[in-house]
């Protein structure tokens, strides 16, 4: 019965096509989520460089975000600073909503001030001193406010007792702004 | 002749799968395309808010873009400022290389300096002063460096006679460095 046998072939032939062209469509959809994904997560931590008590990392990519507001500091740390948040953060302060969500990350960077070579009025960044990084986790760190704190100099947490430091500090003077300082620039 | 019938048919319904299925694969290729284009592109822009000789206005969604430096401004003008740039500025800050290619733009935003309310030694952002726009066209700007200028207060660009002394300070100033004061922030 050759006719059975072509209209086999052909099914064979169609069901091929139509499997190609669906794996075509599962690659060309995910690949711009795969390039997203691979671009947003960098590379693995080092369990080395996190925070003593808070196991806090430095967030890949985070130079990338959104600027939330840049501030001064006095002397002696005489410093600029700019504070910069993922895009919890953002939509959180874009709302107006406190406490901020599980997932907000929030990462100051800061430098020694300096006087800018072409005029003297005006201040820019010296050398990167630290880098300090705040993330909300309401249930691991619900005895610091859902806060887990690190600090960072060189890519490196600083030791433990400076962090023991952080949360009694936001605690007594930011309780009443989900113990964050940072307000977004207007 | 049933069995011809029966493959034309089968052939036009093989068709009609085959063409529904290249819809959707092109569908769903350029939907995240087309998300992000429109995220990226924002509302259209009114020629009165260009500024006046350069016709350079605020590019949309500006302030999702990647901090190059923050700095501070001494008094009389007294306030904190933060220099962000598109991905054109910010692919020639990490190679280090001059000119800027056409199609940079740089935004500075400008607040007055205010003291922050928890901590004496700490000055964040007041009102927001001014927006200030460099763009990039060798071609269009030729007589100004390849720069055009803009200067805006609450998202109107200020008079033209302000606007005639951006270039000559950037070019007394910054000519070495493609008459760009920032450097990106290390």
């Amino acid at each position: 019965m050759p006719s059975i046998e072509a209209e086999k072939k052909e099914h064979s032939y169609v069901t091929a096509i139509t499997l190609a062209v669906l794996l075509l469509v599962v690659l060309l959809t995910c690949v711009p989520y795969l390039v997203s994904i691979a671009l947003a997560e960098g590379p693995p931590q080092n369990t080395a460089d996190a925070s003593p008590i808070f196991g806090v990392t430095i967030p890949p990519g985070y130079k990338q975000w959104e600027l939330i507001a840049p501030a001064e500091e006095a002397a002696p740390l005489d410093e600029l600073r700019a504070v910069v948040g993922n895009q919890t953060a953002i939509d959180a302060y874009q709302a107006g909503k406190l406490p901020f969500p599980d997932g907000t990350i929030l990462v100051k960077r800061a430098w020694k001030r300096k006087q800018s070579p072409e005029f003297a009025s005006a201040t820019i960044p010296g050398a990167a001193t630290t880098v300090q990084v705040m993330v909300k986790d309401s249930k691991k760190y619900a005895a610091t406010g859902g806060w887990g704190f690190g600090r960072f100099i060189d890519g490196k947490p600083v030791d433990e007792a400076q962090h023991r430091t952080c949360w009694g500090c936001h605690e007594a003077r930011a309780r009443s702004r989900d113990y964050v300082f940072t307000r977004l620039a207007p």
